[in-house]
C-alpha cells in the first residue's frame, strides 16, 4: 500500500506542471476581471492539483453521476482556483475562463453558485461549506450507502466561525469518514493575519478535539499532500487535512504578503507571474472515475396518507405538522432533521417511524439548515424544524440556501406572543419578515390542522426555501379533510357578498380571533368578510382585490408578529400598485412581549379580539 | 492559601441548606406557575450556593456599581433558579418570586430579562449569554481596568451551538482571565440525552484546544465546587468548569430522567419534594462584596468634529463612516468592533487611531455582536461592522439585543446589487426587511458622504439596536456640511411644489438613480419630486403624506434589496392607513443577482436609471 502513495518523479513533474497552470489561470482570469482574490487561490494550487490528478473520483461530463465525489469549496473567494480546476479537467473552455469570470452574464460569477454544474451549493459567506458537506456527507454514508467521497477545501480565517465547529462535531459524531476538509492555512485573512497564523498545533488539537483525524502538512509538497489525501479517503472517521500554505505562492512579489486579499495582479506583475511560471499551459488532466453507479433502485414508496382531523376539534397545527410529516414518510426520498426540540416541533413523530432518515442535529441551528442543504444536494426532500425564533440563528444559512435554489422545508414552531409564558427570547416575532425576503423562498402559515397538513404534503415538491409557521397551542380544526389549500391560495372563512363592510385578514393564530371578531360584529350588524391568508408568499391577490371592492377598500390585517415586514407587509406589497384605493388598519405586536397566558399577550398585543373588533368598527373608508 | 478553600463542616451545612432552599424555590414558583424549567434548576443548585455564598461579589442593593461581578444565566431557562437566587440575596421576596413567576405583568419571567436590574441581558436563545460575558470580560480587563469577574452558567446542550466556541477562542485569544463559565452538565437537553452526555473529558480536551483552563468537577460535591470557583478567580486566563450534575438533583422521582425537561412537577409531587428537601426555608445569604469602586474618573473626552465633504465629490458612505466613527473617537465611551474586514468597512481607520478600543473578532459574527452587547452592558457605546449580509449571520443576536434593550450600532457595507461582481453571496439584500423586524431597532441608509457622517453621530445616543447601511461604491456629495439630517427625518432633493407629477423615493445608492431620473423626466417636461429616505425606522411619514397629496398619490419607490420587508414595505406600512389614496410603484430587486458592474447589475433588477424613467412616465394616480 506505501509503495502505492508514493510518487514518482515522472508523476510529481505532471502534478508540479498542472499546479503551475492552476496559479497561471488563477491570475489571468483575475487580473482579467479586475478584481477577484488570486492569492488565496494561489496558496491551494497543489492542494488541489493533487486532489483532481489523484483523489477526486469524478465524471466531468456526467456531474449528476450518483458515485461522483463531491468538491465544494468552502472558501468560496478561491473561485478563480475552481474554474481553474474546471478548465483543466475540460469542463470549460480557456476562453470561457479567463473572457468571462466576473463578467455580466457570465456563469463564473465572482463566488461559486450552483450556475455551474459541478458546484452544489452557492459558497462565499464563509463557514458554510463545510457544514454543507456534512449534509452530502450524512447522505452518503446513511442514505445513499455509495462510496463517494466530499471534499471541503477551507480557509483558516472561516475556522473562526462556529459554524466549522458545528460541522467538525457533527462529521465526528456520525463518523463521516466519507467527509475530508482540506485546510488552506495560509496565515492571511483579508485585513492581516488570522488568529492563530501558522499554528498548527492548536489547530490539530481543536480538530481532534471535535472527533476529526486531524493531518498536519506542508500544503505545497505534492508527496505529503497525496499521503495525506489517501490516508483522509481510508480513514475510519472524518479528516480534517490541516495544510500550512502560503498566501500567494508561486508568485514573489506577493508570497506571505498582507494587503494583497481579494485584489487581482496588476497587469504587469500578472504578465511577468506568468512568465516565471512557465506561461500558459493546456494541461488535460484526467483524474481517477468514481465506481459504476449501481441501479437506483429505491422503491417509490406508498402515497402518503394525509392525516384527518375533525371539524371543531382542537388541534395544535405543529402537532398537525408532525402528522403530515409522519405521513409523508411513505415517499423514501422524504427525510427529517431535529434541532433538539422535535417534542415541541413535532418532528418526534416522524422519528420514531423512520429512525434511519432522521437527524439529531443536537442545538446548533447552522448545522441544521447546512445539513439540510446537503441533503437535497443528493435528492432528498429534508424537512428541518426549530422554534420559528431559532431560525434566525440560522439565517445567513437561509440566506445562502435561497441562493443555492436548494430546495428545503422548515418548519417553525412557537410562533408569536401565542407561546405564553415562556417570553419574548421563545417568540418567533421576525420569522415572516425574514422568510419572506429569502430569495425565491415559500412562506406558509396556517390556521387549522387540515389546512396545515395540506400544505406539508405540498412542501415537499414546493422548489426553493418553503418555511412554514405553525402555533403552540390547540386551536379548533376549520376546514374539511376534502378542502384543497393550494400554495398561493386563500380561504374565505365569513362573508363574501358585495356588501361587506369590512375584511378580516388573518393568518395562522389570528385567524380565529378573526373569526370571533367576525362574529360579535355581526351582532352589531357590521357584516366582516373574514380571509384566512395561509399563503403569504405567494400571496392570493385575487382574493385582497375582490375584498377591497367589496368593502370599499377597508381592510384590516392582524398578525402575531412585529409590525415590520410580515403579514402586514405582505398585503400591502400586493395591493401597492391598486387603482381602487384601500385604507388597511394594521394590528400587529407592537411593543416588547412578556411573559403571560397567549390570551393575555394577544390582548396586550392589540391582536386579540376585542382590538379587532374595535379597529374594524372604526374602519373608514379611503376618501374619495 | 489552600486551607482557606478548605469548608468547614458548619459552612458545608450552611451551603447545603442554602442549596436545598434554592431547590424547594425553583419547585414551589414553577409549579405554581404551571410552567418552567425546574429539573434544569435542581441540576445547578450546589453550584449557585457556592457562587453566590463564597464567590460572587456583588452589592445587591446597588445592582450598577461598577465593580460588582457579573452573573449571567446563559442557560436561560433555569430561571427558577436564578429567580430563587434573588430571593436568597434579598433581592426580591419570597411572596414576589412565588406568586408572580411567569405570570403577566411580572419581572419574573419565563427566561429573564433586563426588567430586572440584577439581569445584564434577556437570555433564553442557548449559546448567548457566554458570548456576551466574554464582552463584558473584554471591557473588565481593557477598558475598565476593574477587579470584577464575569461567572456564566451553562447548560450543557448549548455547548453544541457554534456560537459556544466563538466564545471560548476569544476568551483564551483576549486572555479572559476575569471570565469563568461553568457549565452544567445535568446529560439531559429537551428530548432526550445530549450529545456528549457525561463525556466530560471531550468537553475538557475541547475547552482546553480553545485556550481555555478546564475544571472537572463534580458538581454537587460543595468543596469541589468551591475550590473550582476559587482557581477560576485566581487563574491567568478563561476558565470552565465543567460540572457533572444531574437533571433534577434532590427529587429522586425525576433525578436523571428523561421526559422531565421543561415540566412543573405536578402539585403533589412538589409538595412531597419540599418536604423531602426540608421545607421552605427564608435563608438570606450574604456573599463577599465588590472592592469599593474608584472614582469614575473617564475624562469627558473632546466633542467629536465631524468630517466634511465637498459637494459634488464622489465619496463612499462606508467611507464616511469609517471617517465618522474615526471622529466619535474623541468620545472615550466609544469603541469598535470588527468582523475581519475593517478594510472594507472602513472601521480601521478607527482601530489605527484608537487601537486599546478597538476589538477584533475575527470572522465569528455572533461573537461580533455579542461582544458589543456585552461592551453596552458596562457603558460603552459599540459599533461593530461587517458586510451588510453577514450581519445575517448573527441575526438571532441581533434579534436578543433587541429583547436586551441593548444599545448597539451596526454598520453593514457592501448592501445591494451595486457591489457588483462579487455576486449574490456578498450582498446585502434582505437586511433591511430583518433589521426593521428586531424590536426597537433604528435603520438609517445614507446615500452620501455628509448624511452619513451626521446619522453616525446620531448613532452614539441612539438607544436600542441602531442599523446602518452602506454603500460600496462612490457616489457624489448631495448635501452641505450644514444640513441636518435627523434620525426620522428625510430630505427633499427635487421639487416640492404642489404640481409634482410624482415622487420618487429612494434611499442609499437609488437616490443617486432617483435624481437622474427626475433630470431625464424634467426633459419630458414630467415633475418629478425625489425624496432621500434616509432613515427607514424611523419613517418621516409627513414627508410622505405631502406627496401623496401633492402628486395625487403618485408613488414610486427603488430600492437596492429583495422586494419584501425594505423600503418599499416601509413607505407602505406607513401610508396604510392613509385617508388620501395612493398608487405606489416598487421597483427593487427580484431576481437572483450574478456578477456584473454596479450599473449592469441595477439595470438588470430594474432599479437603474431608465427603469425609473419608464416606471414613473407610467405612472397613474389611484382611481376616485
Amino acid at each position: 500500500m506505501e509503495a502505492e502513495r508514493t510518487l514518482h518523479a515522472e508523476e510529481l513533474t505532471r502534478l508540479g506542471e498542472l499546479a503551475a497552470q492552476l496559479r497561471v489561470d488563477a491570475i489571468r482570469s483575475s487580473t482579467r476581471a479586475g478584481s477577484g482574490h488570486p492569492t488565496s487561490s494561489l496558496s491551494a494550487a497543489d492542494l488541489l492539483a493533487v486532489l483532481i490528478s489523484r483523489h477526486l473520483r469524478y465524471h466531468w461530463t456526467d456531474p449528476r453521476g450518483r458515485t461522483n465525489d463531491h468538491l465544494i469549496f468552502s472558501k468560496g473567494h478561491a473561485s478563480p482556483l475552481l474554474y481553474a480546476v474546471f478548465k483543466a479537467v475540460g469542463a470549460i473552455t480557456d476562453q470561457e475562463l479567463v473572457e468571462t469570470y466576473r463578467q455580466f452574464g457570465s456563469r463564473l460569477q465572482g463566488h461559486p453558485t450552483p450556475a455551474l454544474p459541478w458546484v452544489d451549493v452557492a459558497t462565499g459567506s464563509l463557514g458554510q461549506g463545510l457544514p454543507v458537506g456534512v449534509g452530502i456527507a450524512l447522505a452518503g454514508r446513511y442514505l445513499d450507502h455509495l462510496p463517494f467521497h466530499v471534499w471541503a477545501l477551507c480557509g483558516d480565517s472561516e475556522m473562526a466561525e462556529g459554524s466549522i465547529w458545528e460541522a467538525l462535531d457533527k462529521a465526528g459524531h456520525y463518523g463521516l469518514r466519507n467527509l475530508t476538509a482540506i485546510v488552506d492555512v495560509n496565515r492571511f485573512g483579508q485585513r492581516g493575519p488570522t488568529e492563530l497564523e501558522w499554528d498548527l498545533d492548536t489547530y490539530r488539537r481543536r480538530v481532534e478535539a471535535f472527533g476529526c483525524q486531524a493531518l498536519v502538512i506542508d500544503g505545497h509538497d505534492l508527496a505529503a499532500i497525496d499521503e495525506a489525501l489517501s490516508r483522509a479517503r481510508q480513514a475510519t472517521g472524518p479528516t480534517v487535512v490541516l495544510a500550512r500554505t502560503v498566501k500567494g505562492k508561486g508568485v514573489p512579489e506577493v508570497e506571505d504578503q498582507p494587503g494583497w486579499h481579494g485584489k487581482p495582479l496588476k497587469p504587469d506583475m500578472a504578465e511577468r507571474a506568468v512568465e516565471a511560471l512557465g506561461g500558459v499551459r493546456q494541461i488535460r488532466v484526467t483524474g481517477p472515475r468514481p465506481e459504476p453507479a449501481p441501479p437506483a433502485g429505491a422503491p417509490a414508496g406508498k402515497p402518503p396518507v394525509l392525516p384527518r382531523y375533525d371539524k371543531g376539534a382542537k388541534v395544535a397545527t405543529r402537532n398537525a405538522y408532525g402528522d403530515a410529516l409522519h405521513a409523508l414518510g411513505a415517499r423514501p426520498e422524504v427525510v427529517a432533521l431535529d434541532g433538539e426540540v422535535s417534542d415541541s416541533t413535532r418532528a418526534d413523530k416522524f422519528g420514531e417511524a423512520y429512525p434511519d432518515r432522521f437527524f439529531e442535529m443536537f442545538i446548533s441551528e447552522q448545522q441544521l439548515i447546512a445539513a439540510a442543504v446537503g441533503l437535497q444536494v443528493r435528492g432528498y426532500r429534508p424537512f428541518a424544524a426549530t422554534f420559528a425564533a431559532f431560525f434566525s440563528r440560522a439565517y445567513d444559512f437561509v440566506r445562502m440556501a435561497g441562493i443555492s435554489k436548494a430546495d428545503i422545508a422548515l418548519s417553525g414552531s412557537h410562533s408569536g406572543v401565542e407561546i405564553g409564558a415562556d417570553g419574548p427570547s421563545q417568540m418567533g416575532l421576525e420569522d415572516l419578515a425574514a422568510m419572506r425576503a429569502v430569495q425565491g423562498s415559500t412562506v406558509l402559515y396556517p390556521s387549522d390542522a387540515v389546512s396545515c397538513a395540506a400544505l406539508v404534503a405540498q412542501m415537499v415538491d414546493r422548489k426553493g426555501v418553503t418555511y412554514l409557521r405553525t402555533t403552540r397551542g390547540k386551536y379548533p380544526v376549520l376546514y374539511d379533510n376534502e378542502d384543497a389549500f393550494p400554495v398561493g391560495g386563500s380561504k374565505l372563512l365569513r362573508g363574501g357578498g358585495d356588501d361587506d363592510d369590512v375584511a378580516l385578514i388573518g393568518a395562522g393564530v389570528t385567524v380565529h380571533n378573526c373569526l370571533a371578531a367576525a362574529d360579535e360584529l355581526a351582532r352589531e350588524g357590521i357584516k366582516a368578510r373574514v380571509i384566512d391568508l395561509y399563503s403569504i408568499k405567494p400571496l392570493d391577490r385575487d382574493r385582497l382585490v375582490d375584498a377591497v371592492r367589496a368593502t370599499g377598500g377597508r381592510l384590516l390585517v392582524v398578525e402575531d408578529h412585529y409590525p415590520e415586514g410580515g403579514l402586514g407587509s405582505a398585503v400591502l406589497e400586493s395591493l401597492a400598485d391598486l387603482a381602487e384605493p384601500a385604507r388597511v388598519k394594521h394590528l400587529a405586536v407592537r411593543g416588547l412581549p412578556t411573559s403571560g397566558t397567549p390570551t393575555q399577550l394577544m390582548d396586550q398585543a392589540g391582536i386579540g379580539v376585542s382590538a379587532i373588533v374595535a379597529a374594524a368598527r372604526a374602519s373608514e373608508p379611503p376618501s374619495r
